[in-house]
């Protein structure tokens, strides 16, 4: 971890007006309208996620974190293309849902955004969204074994994990990437009502109704990956059964602040 | 390692004191009596123990260790519901062995508290016990794959490690917590006079003589199952024999002391 | 990350001086000529390319980076003989194309400098060499199995990684070093036009335009081998096929910024 | 890491002094001469080793390294009985190689000093020796599979590395240890003339020429034996010839320099 979390107040009022002021200079059709200021606390809870997300191993150079904006269910938050752990507040953006910035300042976007917008039009219950590259994760999406809960921390795993195959909707020789709105509805299709979907020849994405929530799942989907991966050396696996699976999320989403009071101490290490 | 080891003096005394009197305010059948103060150098093991099992990568947000009181075997010691690694001494908290708190505080407690005072009422020889989720060792709660000692570090694992499986005395769709006092009787009853017992869907337990041999045994249970998966990939291992399961188990209880003060040491570099 | 960044301007005028005259006294044929002063910010990155090559753990004591002279093709920047992560400004030396230094200073090489100066010699489009031993690359220069792009992120392995063979021109007993020219143009003509060549019993080069994408092939075809190895345990993997690894390459290559940005943020922390 | 390198000058003379006067009151039969003072530079490197086999993974709280003494063949240098990472000059000790000490000082001795005093004895080319239960390596001595050389930084593995089973010697049901000189004796004539040998069910052994050269070898049989067990999941991999792993061993002895530099840089990391 690489940034102090001092200073880290959003004047998501300034922001919102210098956004408006701007995009009316530069674009023909108006940007879309500010939400206005954000909840200091979910700002800090999303450049945390940033943060962790690295520090954690699930995100690299590459990967993003998104939360919806606590005003306006038409609008989310994400950071300007950039390496997640190196986000600091000031680097978070508002979206609308097509994922048009209200304020782009010039700034480089994520290429991929559309998986956050087009997420959070067909799942009115998410909050908040991550796609990485976990590596455990990734032999999954490119084989035919399922990913399953080996314990109870993961049984939001239960019920099956979709794989979402990118020549399905865009072709023989896409560059893999979510870069339409197109794509990003059929990847929200394979997820479905689902917490995590794997991207064949690309990573995941998991979503879940808060910030705290998605890292949880995220990280808990590596964890898992990596047990997996050496118990299916051993033999078949007893898998948690889809009634384990969901008693198990009913326990633990009650207990998303302990690993999350760990994880943001441990970011104090580096 | 988050966090140092100053003003670590326990003032047990005021503390079951001041348990007594919220007790009485707050519940119509009394709490359990405190068994008094405990000794320092006790609860500065504890402390260290909840650190170290972080450090060494047998717990991370989840898992816990416990004591049993040196003033009273029928109280224990065991952190109010937190991340290990985050443990101070004013946040361990005195439970009789049917896992009711002394004095709760209004504090949260671990769900799975009953693993801890069923054993220490099962094992009387037992003063020490770790719940974790390692993540090598899940593997061989899952499978059909023995855990058998790799190595005379790990001699302590002769003779064959138990599996729980909780379908058999919760039904079919638990949340797979240890959650009662029957479940925990349960466990115990597996665990038998074994010093490490697997949890199918969960993790394992381990229970020992003092806190250090349980620290020595949860983190050599772990770094067994690294190893021995590795060698089955290779071919069918050699394991020790239950003479020398026996010999060096004796050997290496004698010698708990050097890892300790190695990963005592360790918990200064975060 | 060991050495601070502070002090990095390079005085190659004052070292292209002191080389001529130094050479001129040691040995018969005169040295080659110095291409003179190299840009400042080239020698900053190819520093922090030793550094961080030993972050990511692509090197370890051996392997090495390179870069072509910014005035001169047939120059090259090679650190002098010594473990990557503790190189800094004043050990890059400059060589000629046959891997003879201009200006030795009495100072050890490496012995397998021809390495680099072979493919700067085949291939006009390569700016920047990495030769390393990275361990999850060397069980695919040792078996038949073929590295292949798990991801995106990995698509320049498309179309195949070649592995060289030296015993086919170095005979049965060689010490496996590529310490002649001969050696250096066999290692180059089985890279061909590709960016990735393994070594049996010995290790990779990766071969970019610039020192942040060698870096970013590098550190890459790395994870990559550890995924790969991981999806065999479980099946067979679908790989990128050839159009999804091209267009891909061409997407990520105007994106290496992003995880150079972090790896080098990354070094503060050690 | 752990220690400081500062204030490492070695007293051996009044160590030795001392030694003798404490010894004469304490036993009946005398203990043996001290061979007086050894060279500074050898304890530090004696020290360094210590550490570095820690902070590189090759032992944890048990392990062992030694030194010949300079100045009589018939003596060498071994820590009291402690982790290896918290020794500093004043834990060095002086043994016969009959592995009595000079000067116990009412210290606890290493209950396996008669691997490195038998080793001694038996190969007069050998000036250090390492004892460790390095974890990728252990699946190698419990299983039939030969631990071979993957490239050429582990040459000297070539050409066999043999296993020792203390059930021949020790019958069925020892502790495992090397407890007395018929068993370090065993152990040394199972390693012959080689660098390294195998424990069933416990751990290795390397032997060089100097501190720098053992910490060579015990390192790079680890990082070795974990690149072969990824291989032999693909497949059957190649490994170095004979000549080529004598080839190899030849020059890569002139290089230990390099890594060791590394290795006691970021020994400061910690």
């Amino acid at each position: 971890m690489i940034q102090c979390f001092c200073g880290m107040v959003h004047d998501a009022g300034r922001h919102g007006f210098r956004g408006a002021l701007l995009a009316t200079a530069e674009a023909s059709s108006p940007p879309p309208a500010s939400a206005g200021p954000v909840d200091g606390a979910l700002i800090e809870d999303l450049v945390a996620a940033n943060h962790i997300l690295c520090d954690q191993g699930v995100v690299d150079g590459f990967g993003h974190v998104s939360a919806r904006h606590d005003k306006n269910p038409n609008r989310y938050l994400l950071a300007r293309s950039m390496a997640p752990a190196l986000v600091s507040t000031d680097d978070i953006m508002e979206f609308d849902l097509d994922s048009t910035p209200v304020d782009q300042q010039g700034r480089r976007l994520y290429l991929e955004r559309f998986i956050h917008g087009e997420i959070y039009k067909a799942r009115p219950d998410v909050q908040a969204v991550v796609h990485s590259h976990s590596p455990a994760v990734i032999p999954y999406a490119n084989t035919k074994v399922q990913l399953q809960p080996m314990n109870h921390i993961s049984g939001f795993l239960g019920g099956g994990v979709p794989v979402f195959e990118i020549r399905d909707v865009g072709g023989p020789a896409t560059n893999m990437l979510i870069t339409n709105a197109m794509l990003g509805r059929a990847l929200a299709a394979t997820l479905g009502t689902r917490p995590v979907a794997l991207m064949r020849g690309h990573g995941s994405v998991a979503a879940a109704h808060s910030v705290r929530h998605v890292v949880h799942r995220a990280v808990y989907t590596e964890v898992n990956a990596r047990m997996q991966t050496d118990a299916m050396r051993l033999g078949e696996p007893v898998f948690l059964n889809e009634g384990e699976a969901a008693a198990t999320t009913n326990t633990n989403d009650a207990l998303v602040e302990r690993p999350w009071n760990l994880w943001k101490r441990q970011l104090e290490r580096r």
